[in-house]
């Protein structure tokens, strides 16, 4: 039987893409081998990296000069990837609204110059920071923003106002796919596939072309965007597996409709999960903003923090996991990531209720 | 059905192995999900990557003096985070047998000082160099060889003499785990999983301790040897599915009875292949010196190139797949990895034979 997973990432994925891959995992296609045992140089897996990457621009309608490469090393490794490859001995500006943008800045400041533009952390990340509140350079060689921080759970839906000619460049690790985004505003994206797109292992990067050539001479092969740009994501041998599955996921995300569709039962999920919690009372709590409450991240505290042993005890015996907060927020935390259902949430809902009443 | 896969990596993996995961791909353990879905820091993903771990210790007998780290990148990105972390402002010097540690060099040669100390290039790779053609700096941070090259096929069955406290790196990605390895001879061993570890996306890493510490200040933290070593593999998310998968391939190894009967079988199937080469009375060739020929990558060439096409198309009807060379090598190429059975090695000596008679 399979539970209803909260986890913050590794996380949930289709269980039709499960499905999938399982039934064809010793034999893809009548090949005699599984997708994982092929040359990534013959044709059967250059068509799934092809197919993968057009479903990706479909889905998200990646306009033509933008590049899509398929890399190693997760969002954690792209904080110091990305000043190698775009700084150009140059400084870039940073705004900093919870944790991962918090670490982006410090990566980035091993490797180059990176400036805060702004930060919401002296009000413990629990709201974006207001056009007064942010200075930008408006020589920068970009400006770093966290789209949606996964453990204070804050997203935006408006980008800040940039100065004209910067490029924006936005870790969307933990809601890309989540709803349409327009990709033109972007410079560059880049996300960690393990929330949204697949296994952990990959990072998808989406940049524009004019950003690429600028790396700078010590960067490894590897890490440059323009050689994996010019070799198909190709340059070395890629993780192959995450790839076919996140290609998977793709065409289930078409399936299901696109973009729009999945966007809108992510907005019908964070309601109802947002209501039940607004609307108990004080006895759970989400500190979060109401205008920047993510839609993938909920983290919510119970009014008396000794009853948190209990909850999760009552939430296991239902079979709902992974719903501890991180450490640094303390709490709960549910992840209600495009592959978890209405259904899950719901049974959360429940949970939560049943749990207040009995405890009120 | 499941064919003959001959190629280079990724490559073969062994069929029990494939079951399992198959048949736990959508719950494992019991735990009612994948263990793709798991969080890393949970305790049954934990679980894995410790016994994973051990595993490998068993098998290589890795000494309690070595960290191992499982991270990604594969081999190539290893080119250059080697000497991030080992140089600490000195130089290296690499042995240049093949393809691969002629890269090796070129992108140590990006972030630091690398000397060459020896190179078999003049003789197209097809032996390994003698005593007087190597001459090692004393003070180097490291000599760095790459003890079987994958495209050339050729193998170290002794390491070269190298100068007294100068830890020798080995990149073994092709060769790891076909035989049982004096560990203790090495500073720092890795390899990209692809081959006879696991799937695509994870190179582990086998280094003694003294060695860390010294990573360059600009090195990104994800790359730092010790601040993982510390981390236990896990700063940033870890590609989990991989690691759970190579853990199970070391399970495997371990009851077929450890690497010694793995290279028993190893030498079995590489002494039938060669002998068919040897045997064809020069209508198959393989041109590396015999002392030091590939266990695990044999290429060969047909005397007459005009019945290369004809050769894959008759080994294609047979479903032996993955024979055709690397493209700077020419000929065929058949990668025999520890899970390349006997049985798929007769399979192809019968073809050759068959092939070879009905041309002559």
């Amino acid at each position: 039987m399979r539970i209803f997973n909260f986890s913050a990432g590794p996380a949930v994925l289709p269980t039709p893409v499960l499905e999938k891959a399982r039934d064809e995992l010793l034999d893809w296609h009548g090949r005699g081998m599984s997708i994982m045992e092929m040359s990534h140089r013959g044709k059967d897996f250059t068509g799934v990296i092809e197919a993968a990457e057009a479903d990706l621009r479909t889905l998200m309608g990646i306009p033509s000069n933008y590049k899509v490469l398929f890399l190693q090393g997760g969002a954690t490794q792209m904080f110091a990837q990305i000043p190698m490859n775009l700084l150009a001995g140059g400084t870039a500006d940073y705004v900093v609204t919870g944790s991962w943008s918090k670490k982006a800045i410090k990566e980035a400041q091993r490797v180059g110059k990176a400036r805060l533009a702004g930060s919401t952390e002296a009000d413990a990340f629990t709201r974006l920071p207001g056009v007064g509140e942010l200075s930008f350079d408006p020589s920068a060689a970009y400006v770093h923003l966290c789209t949606n921080e996964t453990i204070h759970g804050v997203e935006m839906f408006d980008l800040p106002e940039t100065p004209a000619g910067v490029p924006v460049v936005a870790d969307m690790s933990s809601h890309i796919l989540s709803r349409p985004m327009d990709v033109s505003k972007y410079g560059l994206i880049y996300a960690g596939a393990q929330k949204n797109i697949g296994p952990a292992g990959l990072v998808i990067v989406i940049v524009r072309e004019d950003l690429l050539g600028k790396a700078a001479p010590t960067t490894p092969t590897v890490m440059d965007f323009s050689v994996m740009a010019e070799n198909g994501s190709m340059l070395n041998t890629p993780p192959t597996f995450g790839i076919y599955l996140a290609g998977l996921i793709f065409k289930h995300l078409l399936a299901e409709g696109g973009l729009a569709a999945v966007e809108a039962a992510n907005v019908a999920k964070a309601r109802r999960l947002y209501d039940a919690i607004d609307g108990s009372g004080g006895f759970y709590r989400n500190p979060v903003a109401v205008d920047c409450r993510s839609r993938m991240n909920v983290p919510f505290t119970l009014a008396d923090g000794a009853l948190d042993a209990a909850f999760l005890a009552a939430a296991a015996e239902r079979r709902l996991e992974g719903l501890k907060g991180h450490k640094s927020v303390g709490g709960m935390r549910a992840s209600i990531y495009n592959a978890m259902s209405l259904e899950g949430v719901d049974a959360l809902v429940e949970l939560m209720q049943d749990f207040a009443a009995r405890r009120a």
